[in-house]
């Protein structure tokens, strides 16, 4: 099967790509460098240096034998997607070319125009490239948990059916998210569910609450192959933000009361939803859509666990309560629903003290490397 | 009361902007001739000529006495915005800046992404002009009833009360739309309403339905005053269509079965809303929704009812079913609620046989300017 991911230098765009390949799928990528970019201008920058995507594909081909595609330009210009889709046409297409970070959407208004084009001008190029191309091609998008919001009912997978003055209809779950691009994901379902009832699309989305972690079966031995790995407040993901500041006696920054409960999943266990979806195509004219999570956990719980291995390891981790900086629900009811993907065969690799004893050591021996600026730059929501 | 209107060209800015002046509102109107342009790229044109907005600025001022400021440039630009809101800084926005039609919407990639990328960068462009210039002003978005699709159970007034495995939450009401150009309302929606629970916004959302007339209380008297009237498969709205269709013998073109039921509104209660709407704003972070209609009719009663008045004229009407280029449901259960305006002093004009025989002799007077090649493009949905 002939995978093309859009996103491919991203975080999950790149372990993704020599996940496939390893298990015999054909990958092209296609990325601007976007996330790069926005790194230097607003000055934060990864624990280590990546190399660029040239540079990995051969480094993965050195050690694995698998050859991986590709195309740097930006996904919101037609002609780029028009030669990327002709070159190689897809099977299946795995969409990440999103810009992903909630603060850096919430900084000005210049941010929120550039996450709020580039988020939904790639995916209506998408859709239009899907039209003209390969019609047939499965779209495995990538959305959020995030775009549900903390309702008062139990969040179900994707669709709610209501009943309503003796009356019932199916809906595409109620979507209230909490940041600027959290909302534009919210939008690219309203694109994609759109164009899959217009348009026959095979489609499933992914709702992905916040990954963690950076090693996966094709990485482990290979530093050079190893993911973007940011701590700072934007584009750092909350548990590997938690990990530097450990390592490094920053106090771990618990936004307000701490009781906010999402769903996270481990980066391996990211991969497998991926290839599952894949493997497990949505129907023709389906909307198919899994919350793609493995355990809730509150961020006080998060940070006591992060604390608890980390003393154990020697550090001496404290936890800050500080002012929270966005406007959400710091006490909500939070039961989301995920059986989709384990039905599909996703075993989860859960949030242990060894992966975190893992992640700690990791980077306790880049700890040198870690400039203290940049975890916190107190971006507010309001 | 300074009121500012984004799209003041349009079918429903320019007769707005009158009636806000005849009710003693100062007011600004703000246009880049966008829907002048599409019409001449398409080849279709209003049944007869509309000058420019200076032009009807001046034509107005000289009847009434009343002025209305200008401001010609591309509201998807920050820097006219900046200038508009600099200029003009106003205590309530009227929002019609969209690109409006959904089969324009629906016509290539290049209709599709100018219509996104339009309707969404303007609505951000007024969030962030709201907040830097006057973040207690009101704004008021014209929605379209179009966002709500045609489920099946009732369709409430913008939010829904879901009571599931015995928990409550009320939501947005789910939306479902039949084209691009309404699925970009939606997301004007998404938008708005995540800003509004950030940053306190007060946002009326008019969810309107097809509008038809074209006269009001400010131009009946004189023709340079009225607003485009198109008769286009692209830019004409149904009943206005018909209306042109029957005065030059060609059959009424109904979509598929017919059965298809909208809320419809005469303009001149779409001036009444607006109007309503601004003497009653919203509270500071409130998203309120009304769905702006007065009755609801299928496309078969639409046609009978012109048909009818036509005959009675003289002219000799014929109905024809065509092959719906739409994908819609033919056939479906429509209870949408209307009170919050009527509750606000709304009395409706509805369609009597008087209001049609007066449109049909109004175009009648026009009949030689019709050109029948522009009434049916075929333009598909899928």
């Amino acid at each position: 099967m002939r995978v093309l991911i859009l996103g491919g230098d991203g975080y999950l765009g790149w372990p993704t790509a020599m996940h496939l390949t390893s298990k015999g799928y054909k990958v092209a990528v296609a990325d601007s460098y976007l996330r790069r970019r926005l790194c230097k201008e607003e000055d934060v920058a990864p624990l280590f240096e990546v190399p660029d995507l040239r540079e990995r594909v051969f480094a993965w081909k050195y050690v694995s034998g698998y050859n991986i595609k590709v195309f740097i330009g930006d996904l919101a210009e037609w002609e780029f997607v028009e030669t990327v889709f002709r070159t190689f046409i897809p099977d299946a297409i795995v969409h990440y070319a999103e810009q992903p970070s909630a603060p850096y959407s919430m900084l000005n208004r210049r941010s929120a125009n550039l996450t709020l084009k580039n988020n939904l001008v790639v995916t209506l190029n998408l859709i239009f490239a899907v039209r003209k191309f390969c019609p047939d091609a499965h779209i495995v998008k990538l959305g959020t948990m995030g775009e549900y919001g903390t309702p008062n009912i139990d969040i179900e997978e994707g669709w709610l059916d209501v009943d309503h003055k003796g009356r019932h209809q199916k809906f595409l779950y109620p979507r209230q998210a909490g940041s600027l691009y959290h909302t534009t994901k919210i939008m690219d379902t309203d694109l994609l569910w759109f164009y899959v009832r217009m348009w026959n699309f095979r489609v499933t989305d992914l709702m992905q609450g916040p990954v963690y972690g950076l090693f996966t079966n094709e990485n482990e031995d290979n530093e050079q192959l190893l993911p973007f790995f940011n701590y700072d407040e934007i584009f750092g993901t909350v548990l590997n933000r938690f990990v530097v500041q450990a390592v490094v006696g920053y106090p771990l920054t618990v936004y307000g009361k701490g009781n906010q409960t999402r769903g996270y999943l481990n980066i391996k266990d990211t991969l497998t939803c991926i290839r599952l979806s894949l493997e497990n195509p949505a129907k023709i004219g389906e909307l198919r859509i899994f919350n793609q999570f493995t355990e809730t956990f509150s961020v006080n719980e998060l940070s006591k666990k992060v604390q608890s291995v980390g003393n154990n390891l020697g550090l001496n981790v404290n936890i800050q309560h500080i002012e929270n900086p966005r406007k959400e629900a710091e006490e909500h009811y939070y039961n989301p629903k995920h059986t989709g993907l384990s039905e599909l065969g996703l075993r989860a690799n859960l949030l242990t003290d060894e992966v975190l004893e893992q992640m700690i050591t990791f980077v306790l021996k880049h700890k040198s490397k870690i400039t203290i600026d940049q975890i916190h730059r107190k971006i507010k929501w309001a």
